[in-house]
């Protein structure tokens, strides 16, 4: 272990010894990442589509097939590592569980995809002043799934989902400037204001996370959000799959910077 | 056809009708691309190379399995459009054709990927100033192989092939910076000077295209090319392969812009 990675490893065995909650602002400079484990049947399909959806469906990296181990940390175990997963059945989610090894067992085969997340360039929001409220608030990051398709691919398909962040008006243009340097971690945002357009009935009644205080003077700011395979994973029941539980990261030993353009 | 595609239609069609060049500077403001067609047993080693090794193979689409058609220019034909094919057997440059159509059938099942090419942003080079040698000597962009080791995927293996472009010293962070803004295009240069560090022996004598003229106060400035999976080809030996030939690319209706961050 490389003595500068010591925060996210930290961070990993906290989760690994059963540490339950939203990775947002822990390990602050390293990136954290959505998990997305298919039988390797789906994993052609499931490459395809991050490959056809960037934006919401950034693949950082991908394991060889039964394999819990990645590039990314080296010393992490997939299984463990993240504070809640999701054990989902033929589209259905059957169960949360804060460690996956049992269930990793049902599949020998399981290929597993770590896709770039949002949290990766709130530290340089937060470093540009911008606040960033749920971590203000100590909350889950609130997510919605929108009525805009995916791009399918084979038998995956699906709408994106979003995550919001309440941004001062003078500010938006910034915050949609700092997070496109990030263009791997979901980049700029995909829509501002007007959430109706995307769906949206109720911003207090999100669909995953927790809902936050929007201000006076703030604007509603969505970036594509590393959920939505899990909302692909409703829509095509795929028999069977493992993701994180939203907004419970996988933390890895990359720092943030590594992503900048 | 939308009417402003009309230049990268009308440059396809010459090339369908038999027109062999480079395709630096033609159509300029269209994204041109690199491709490669590997039986469907290899698609999925390909498209892990390509999430691998984001800076030379950037994959920008993939079409179904037979199919010769891209959502990144609906009315081409990517078994004739392309100004000059490579016919690869077991690793092998057998045959270079103006049109495809009959290698094609070789495989019902052949999976295409097109892949981002740095002549994306030589128009924003050239808009900037900059000037790039090859267009101004009417010949191909060099092309090196290196001596650096993509990161393998399966049974596909091999090192990175670079372009090279001469720049004033005093450009050399601006050209930088500008073809960082396109990370899906190959993005920022892999290298500045010491092509020696490169394992180029002789810029000279390109591995592909042409030579050319480095004056004085100039500096080679290497950018990952997505020539990498023809030497990934020669390396790896899948049974069968069509690629372009180098410098001649597949030109799409996407502007140049689309892909800037």
């Amino acid at each position: 272990m490389r003595p500068e990675t010591a925060p996210a490893r930290t961070a990993r065995l906290a989760c690994r010894d059963g540490l339950i909650v939203p990775t947002a602002g822990m390990a602050p400079g390293f990136t954290q990442c959505n998990m997305i484990s298919l039988p390797k049947d789906w994993a052609w399909d499931f490459l395809l589509f991050g490959q056809r959806n960037p934006k919401p469906c950034p693949v950082l990296d991908v394991t060889d097939p039964g394999s819990f181990q990645t590039a990314l940390a080296p010393d992490a175990d997939l299984r463990r590592d993240i504070p809640l997963y999701r054990i989902w059945r033929d589209g259905v989610l059957t169960e949360e569980v804060p460690d996956a090894s049992v269930a990793w067992t049902e599949h020998p085969d399981l290929v597993t995809f770590l896709i770039g997340c949002s949290f990766t360039f709130e530290t340089p929001l937060q470093q540009a002043g911008i606040e960033v409220r749920h971590i203000t608030q100590g909350s889950n990051v609130p997510m919605y799934l929108t009525n805009r398709d995916c791009r399918p691919a084979g038998r995956l398909h699906g709408n994106m989902v979003v995550s919001m962040r309440p941004i001062p008006a003078d500010r938006v243009a910034e915050a949609a400037m700092i997070s496109g340097r990030f263009p791997a971690v979901h980049g700029a945002p995909v829509h501002i204001g007007q959430s109706a357009a995307l769906g949206i009935a109720d911003l207090s009644r999100p669909d995953f996370g927790d809902a936050v205080e929007i201000r006076a003077g703030e604007v509603p700011v969505f970036w594509a959000c590393g959920v939505t395979p899990q909302a692909a994973v409703m829509a095509s029941k795929p028999p069977f799959a493992i993701t994180h539980a939203p907004g419970h990261m996988f933390i890895t030993d990359i720092p943030d910077s590594h992503w900048q353009v």
